[in-house]
């Protein structure tokens, strides 16, 4: 596959980190939410090894928020999501699928509870804060909807938890998955969660000061000489091996959350009210004929750039793959699609055109083993 | 400015012309409504050039269209802009601001009405479809809302007329500014409007046949070789000169309609109801603060990435530029800058810093003469 460059400009917004993360050796782009999120750096295998045995700093500012305030906030909130929220707590992170009228999904946003009238969407790549001055002004609701200035720097890494800990101190170590805290740093604060988007564990720091937040990204990889650091970013390969699931890659807008095997995030028979129930309610009566699914394909290179058909012996469509990778673990290519129902459970191969040449594959579930 | 590849993924949606463009010789994207839309072929001068003295045929799928339809359409559609829609005719264009409810800029979409209960927002680059539904959700109206899967190809430059006339018949040569019709081509029916993202004049054909629209490419550039046809894209030069605005770039959403100019297309003394208007009603009462001009600077090289500072003698904030190039007309760099009050009629010279160096420019009215 031939490389292109990206012509930047405003409207592909740059972070407070990208003159960083150029020195650091950035080596592509993609877009998300509007602004540039780093790729690869030494390479796409070179940064999958080094970020499953040491730690890396990731540029995720393109991590956007939705920042959503007021009395009837939480009303909002749970307005757009099939997740029921209503017991959520403060200081925990809640990964939510977003769903319109029609039962499909708009985004999966990890929801983080900052109050009972704070919340902030740390959203994948839609627009989501159109989709919420939507229904807001619809729905006459008494809310206040922002972009906040807040660019994410994840550290990622089996020794996320010792190059934070030299930072923020121990403490830091007993947070728990998917909850947040604010830790303090050379007399600044900074909200912290456990999360980020890679298995390989670390934190994800939401930072407010962005000049203090341009220092501790110095920091980082000052005091993380002896741990090995490195810049880094969301890994292709890391995440599919992982079964991270992707929206406008894995599933978009014309998926229902069922299909992106979200059912334990749907909440059908809460009390809550929410976009799309009742749409969801048939879907799950009805049944689907449709869902994400793991394939393995014997070969060791895919480029992906549209979905790629899986037909079988027949000619028949087994499926459609979205997004896949070569695997070093799995030593094949591996990938995420969408797998039409009659062919769920098979273990029969199907065909797939790889550059013009045919390559065979199974249907495996998520995750991958 | 280092070049840095952007990656490929069924994320940045692949359009039903990019491998023709490739063969074509594109050799820059830019990412636009989550879609590549090429940004130069041979040089971004070369491409100028050209575009002014023959014909191109532009691949601007990314233009994506918002599809409106159903009993409460026209509604949905007022209830989103300024502009006052209530004697719009079908068969016609409208450049039309989207305004949210404090009166801040969501697109500036082309609004084709194709039907008193038929639409198509052709958008800027941001997620209309998700304000569009999560209004008509919130407002229970009674619509459809989804995304077509139309791909535009623009036919631009001064030679535009005769070459769509000798593929579609003399009669397109009378389609006026900002119509649209339906003409045909080898069996085929189009889409076909006079507009397009240039002020060297064109066509945009909304392709609604995939492969109807893909030999339609072809047969553009075998009929188009006594014009001297080549593959061309929205240009960066032509488009500033000609002072085409740029959602993302030149306003967002932070920005409000009048400190855009969008003036003419604000009717707050309609009777018509849309979001926002009691917003835009203070907003003119108080007056604004900014507003967009051009400026013009003495050097012959600019890039951007974000937005520069420009200040006066004293060091105070004259405004900041938020879309610039080197113009070969001009002979200098011009601009797209959001201007403080103080500085509209000023003729004294601001400094901006470029590259690290200090460069002297001036204020300015659009269009640029």
């Amino acid at each position: 596959m031939k490389n292109f460059p990206i012509v930047k400009s405003r409207r592909l917004r740059s972070t407070p980190y990208t003159d960083r993360i150029e020195s650091h050796g950035v080596s592509s782009y993609t877009v998300y939410n509007h602004m540039l999120l780093p790729a690869t750096f030494k390479s796409l295998e070179s940064d999958y090894e080094h970020l499953k045995k040491f730690v890396q700093v990731w540029d995720v500012a393109a991590e956007r928020q939705v920042e959503i305030t007021g009395k009837d906030s939480a009303k909002l909130v749970q307005l757009m999501t099939c997740r029921d929220l209503s017991k959520s707590k403060i200081g925990k992170c809640y990964y939510a699928p977003l769903i319109d009228n029609q039962g499909y999904l708009v985004n999966d946003p990890i929801i983080n509870k900052l109050a009972e009238d704070k919340w902030w969407l740390s959203i994948a790549d839609s627009d989501v804060i159109f989709f919420a001055k939507g229904l807001a002004a619809g729905n006459k609701l008494d809310v206040e909807i922002k972009e906040p200035d807040v660019n994410i720097l994840a550290v990622q890494g089996p020794l996320s938890d010792d190059l934070m800990a030299k930072l923020f101190g121990d403490q830091i170590r007993k947070l728990k998955f998917f909850n947040f805290n604010y830790y303090e740093f050379k007399g600044n604060k900074f909200f912290i969660a456990r999360s980020g988007w890679s298995k390989q564990g670390g934190f994800e720091i939401y930072v407010e000061d962005t000049s203090a937040g341009q220092d501790l990204y110095d920091y980082l990889f000052e005091l993380g000489k002896e741990f090995n650091v490195r810049a880094g970013c969301p890994n292709l390969i890391e995440r599919i091996e992982s079964a991270l699931l992707s929206y406008g890659n894995d599933f978009d807008n014309r998926d229902n959350p069922f299909e992106a095997n979200f059912d334990r995030f749907i909440n059908l028979d809460s009390e809550v009210n929410f976009l799309g129930k009742e749409k969801l309610k048939k879907i799950r009566k009805d049944g689907i004929k449709r869902k994400l699914m793991g394939v393995k394909i014997e070969h060791n290179k895919i480029d992906m750039y549209c979905e790629k058909i899986l037909t079988d012996d027949n000619d028949n469509i087994v499926g459609h793959v979205r997004s896949a990778t070569y695997s070093p673990t799995f030593k094949k290519v591996i990938g995420i699609a969408m797998i039409n129902k009659p062919y769920w459970d098979t273990k029969d191969q199907f065909k797939i055109d790889i550059d013009e040449k045919i390559f065979v594959g199974t249907v495996c579930d998520l995750p991958f083993i």
